[in-house]
């Protein structure tokens, strides 16, 4: 395994503009688009051209980057009514990773600590600390990555569903592929099953493309395969990437995740989820209050494109579902690998926690 | 509901070759083709133009019709030689559905009833047995059908995967569609979630098809949504079809069906499996023995021909998964509903079975 971008950029800052990599045409092509208003940003965040939640928060960081830089007034108030709209309108883009929540506060905190100061002051200020949510997130991934790479054993079979690797976050390692390209690098040999994970794709188009460029044995399944590859070939562990975690470990993501577990469970195999610890939501005692999006029918009634259901059939495109805590044997987060009960052990790692009370 | 066909003929005998609804092209054209060769028929069935356990012994019986028409000698030893060659070579078009060789094995048995008759009158006796398999299939799938709908209650959400509707059987009502057809016949308001069933999405352009023509309300999900339906909605019963079941009631059908079966035992949603008898295969003690048919890499690759996954991935496509008799509630035969133990109420209805002994 050969450490090295495996991919061009996925997020920057390109100045006017925030440029993504285009995730919706991958593996086929690797198209560079710059958002250059806050619309453009929303439609591809809402369009999954940047998706997974730690790489949909960092773009909405430097989404309002764009909306300071797109103000044209030297007033600070002014301008910081604006920036607060934006802020505002990029959190309408999607409901459920509260990454995306998570990053703009932290914006919407840093301007309003510069509340007084000079437009200039308060762009570059912004700028800066879009950069430090960036680099934070990298080096977050790369720590969790380093503490879950212990869960693996030489000769590991690993399930992941969904994307959870450097696509899904903005850079190298990611979040549950962090972990196996990590174990890898370690010399272990991790060979991994990765869910297609309908209706987008997300498994086939961009975790199998990841792995295979980083040169990690992987073979690609239908969502429908797995409980059928656990039954009779075995599997060591099953690890996905988390939207938002609530305080007490239940773990909404990419819709399959909850069947997953529950195929994990029934034949022994540990689940881990690996997320930083910006995808906890402690204001939600539990996953039951996560908002959960439902997407289009088109999605579900066809495949890349090309309609495949009737016409007038009925469709139900849930975009996440929830994985009770029970099911989930640790969360791997960059402050280690946390163990139930969920709720003391997150618990102590939430802002404003004290060791004393 | 209204009880009428639905689609052209499925499967007929045209004279001189084996007519099909070329269901690959299902929902979007409906398309009706002629086997006038044994290897366009095996085509036909290798390539799922023709699919669904009793379906394909239906087509294989006419193709044993076909190949014996096809005999242009007056000898009798030389047809039966000819007509046993074109059953081999039938035989070979797919390995799990044991329909196909059950019926194969009956049509053999007609043939070798007749060793000595005239070439005409053999050949008479050939179409005779094979309209019998069909007709017969017919009645049993509307039997079971029958025997299944008293399990089903009024307001029942039910879930389905792949299809095991009267396309899959080449009648009205079919298996596990049949039942539900049945239920809401009888005047009680079910629903159904139709897995849409990759890689082929059977359950998409079939099922979903056939229950939207017939009125049934049916919403399309994809095979990784099950569980959360289940958790979050409710679910009353899943019921499918079998291409095998073992003399201890181990069930293989399409894959997908052990992880849902998995999920509903999870969630406490009884699993009933709707099947003629000729789909028992009692010389096997377990779902172990039966062989599953693993398809080309293309198909979970993509679909329709547009490649999603990255080149030079590896796949696995196992077409069948088996679900271990523990799982399943009840199977819905033409004889009735059997309960487990499975060797002993599917062995009472075995070959040869003998109250006395």
């Amino acid at each position: 395994m050969k450490k090295e971008s495996t991919h061009p950029p996925i997020i920057s800052w390109e100045g006017q503009a925030v440029g993504l990599l285009d995730q919706t045409l991958l593996p086929h092509e690797e198209k560079f688009i710059l958002c250059d208003t806050l619309p453009a940003l929303w439609e591809a965040i809402k369009s999954l051209r940047v998706r997974g939640a730690p790489a949909i928060g960092v773009s909405a960081a430097y989404g309002v980057v764009l909306a300071a830089e797109l103000c044209r007034t030297m007033d600070p108030d002014v301008f910081a009514r604006e920036v607060h709209e934006g802020i505002d309108y990029l959190a309408t883009s999607r409901p459920t990773a509260v990454n995306l929540f998570w990053a703009l506060e932290r914006m919407r905190g840093c301007l309003d600590s510069m509340a007084g100061s000079g437009v200039a002051q308060q762009k570059a200020h912004l700028l800066e600390e879009a950069r430090r949510i960036e680099a934070e997130n990298n080096q977050v991934c790369e720590t969790l990555s380093e503490a879950g790479a212990n869960l693996l054993k030489d000769g590991f079979r690993v399930i992941t569903h969904c994307n959870a690797g450097g696509l899904a976050c903005g850079n190298f390692y990611g979040t549950a592929l962090g972990v196996i390209l990590k174990a890898s690098e370690q010399g272990k040999r991790i060979s991994v099953y990765a869910d297609e994970t309908r209706p987008l794709l997300q498994g086939s188009r961009l975790t199998a493309y990841e792995l295979h460029k980083a040169g990690v044995p992987v073979t690609l399944l239908c969502d429908n395969m797995a409980g059928h590859v656990m039954r009779t070939i075995g599997v060591d562990a099953v690890i996905f990437g988390a939207d938002r975690i609530a305080a007490n470990g239940d773990t909404a993501n990419k819709i399959g995740s909850y069947s997953l577990s529950v195929l994990a469970r029934e034949h022994g195999v540990p689940v881990y989820v690996a997320a930083p610890l910006s995808t906890v939501d402690f204001t939600l005692s539990s996953g039951e209050l996560i908002p959960i999006e439902v997407r289009n029918s088109a999605e579900v009634a066809g495949f890349a494109g090309i309609r495949t259901a009737p016409e007038g059939v009925e469709v139900y495109n849930p975009a996440f579902d929830v994985t009770p805590a029970r099911y989930i044997t640790a969360i791997i987060t960059e402050a280690g690998v946390l163990y139930p009960p969920f709720e003391k052990s997150l618990g102590r790692l939430a802002p404003g926690y004290s060791t004393v009370s």
